[in-house]
């Protein structure tokens, strides 16, 4: 795919955001392009490939969410990225003007997307590549319940440290009007109070704290809560007020 | 290495190919370049270092594979591209010029093949690098067998999805009068038709089809073919008619 | 990180020296850095991140460190590099003209290293960083032990090839009358004499020879030496004359 882009854009930089999604993970690849994309800077094109429906039906499309774009087949894999922006432009990639002049049935990662993104790069109009799209696919997220002193999320992710990442920002315990002294229940284990850094507690404790991408994370300082609870994407959380 | 090629060239743009080939391993390290290289820009410059013979008699060479440069050691790594495009030029790397100043006995790639790849990129004639050779080093490729209604190969490479890759390919099928009617042979099983992509088959299902470097490849949909045949590289693959 | 980096710099050239150290250990991390960082071209700029201590009192610096410049926290991951060479200049990065907008408390080396980093590229002074310091934190590096006809080290890192990297340089052999007919004692077994290259021995033998970074290594041709000893960093090796 390197080879497809620079074949088309000589100048591109290119940086590599994981290798490490589980093949075919559509929703894990969705939750990690949502927490990392908004790092890169304005006009970054992100292109991700995991596409278990290569050579069917589905749409290859490339959206503009926020300052970004986006490129890669329509099947959720931007539909997390998108809570966060809606899409502003949306088109379907079909100009064969800028695709590999051979396309493959499995690897239009190749053939396809990263040839699209060396013209983005080089400065083709994005609605160039294809007629423009309504109704993003989308996966089902999960969003926070929010009651009064209560707040119920999930775990969403597991880091490479082993920590645990839920889909709660500090502005749904706002809005239950809890506060950093609330206590977070997870597996039969209740956390208070949240802290501000893995350094304020001693090894092998278990802390809680807002991450570096602003959500709620369940850690245990120098090594891993994943093993320490057994419990991965999909589980509840719960904040409270303390007892 | 990609240290020492950034001293002698600043301006150079350095693609990882894989750092997965297990070690020592020569003959995945060549099918690995034979299947990916081709993929890159013309004079693209590809330096690879399997090489467990550093420091002993094995040459390190400059080859020109059809529109590309090839850097590393003379021990078979080059010789399935070459398959696809014999050497136009082909030299012995001696010029102590193009070196680190310093060379130790192993780790060539840091000490020789980086430089002279940085070197070429600069701008560096090839033929400067050393002498003029004849007789690359080969391995034994095991060429498929083609007679009228069967064809015999092997698998050759197993792809990161577990996907069992054949040598295969779409035109050594045709020399044998079949079409993707034809019936896959693998271990006990018989895969029938060759499919156009994934996508036609349910997930759990075996399928045969041409994947993204051309060879005929054998998949399980959203599974791995490797772990669910239990076999590997070398072991044969036959196609023929179907019953 | 990159994004960050990039933010600040668009031309900047990132190269990944690994993303293999284990999580929280300083020291396999300086180690690592005292290998690689001196291979790279003068005015380098190194960004380091294995940081337990995010979000507490340890300082962020920037040091000059022989022709290199080196970002990251100020807990030991320096202090084997600066073995090499003192630090010429060091200085705590608290400006916050250099930092992110929003920083978080669990990763600064995206908030505030990596936009350190790109400043420094961009040509900014390192004085402009922060405030000078002086007494950079240290590990307790267990230097060889050299008498006559005897060198006392230990093994301070293992290779992905699983070779055992020793703390012996070359010239401890030499204070202590040794050469390459010395015997190396490790676990206990006797290997000698110390050889050039792998190539010398036959696949499966013990070889010690001294590695690309100038240390004495233990190998096993073509295989692991820290899976046939299973000893591992801080194990001890002895080199006295043959007997």
């Amino acid at each position: 795919m390197k080879a497809a882009v620079l074949a088309v854009c000589r100048e591109a930089t290119i940086v590599d955001l994981t290798h490490g999604i589980r093949p075919q993970d559509i929703r894990e690849g969705a939750i990690v392009l949502a927490r990392v994309a908004p790092q890169f800077p304005e006009e970054t094109i992100h292109v991700a490939v995991v596409d278990p429906g290569v050579g069917t039906e589905r749409r290859l499309v490339c959206a503009r969410l926020g300052p970004h774009w986006c490129i890669g087949p329509d099947n959720g894999l931007w539909s997390r990225l998108a809570l966060w922006r809606p899409p502003e432009s949306f088109v379907s990639i079909e100009n064969s003007q800028y695709r590999r002049p051979e396309v493959s049935s499995t690897f239009h990662g190749r053939d396809i997307m990263a040839p699209a993104a060396g013209h983005l790069a080089l400065g083709v109009e994005a609605s160039l590549l294809g007629p423009p799209l309504e109704g993003m696919v989308t996966l089902d997220w999960r969003l926070p319940t929010v009651s009064p002193g209560v707040v119920e999320g999930v775990v969403e992710y597991i880091d490479s440290f082993g920590n645990l990442v839920t889909n709660l920002p500090r502005e749904a315990l706002e809005k239950a009007g809890l506060d950093e002294s609330a206590s977070v229940l997870v597996a039969d284990r209740s956390i208070s109070p949240i802290l501000r850094t893995y350094g304020q507690s001693a090894p092998g404790q278990f802390v809680a704290l807002f991450g570096s991408s602003g959500q709620l994370e369940i850690a245990v300082v120098n090594g891993s809560a994943a093993k320490r609870f057994g419990i991965g994407p999909g589980d509840r959380i719960t904040v409270q007020a303390a007892q």
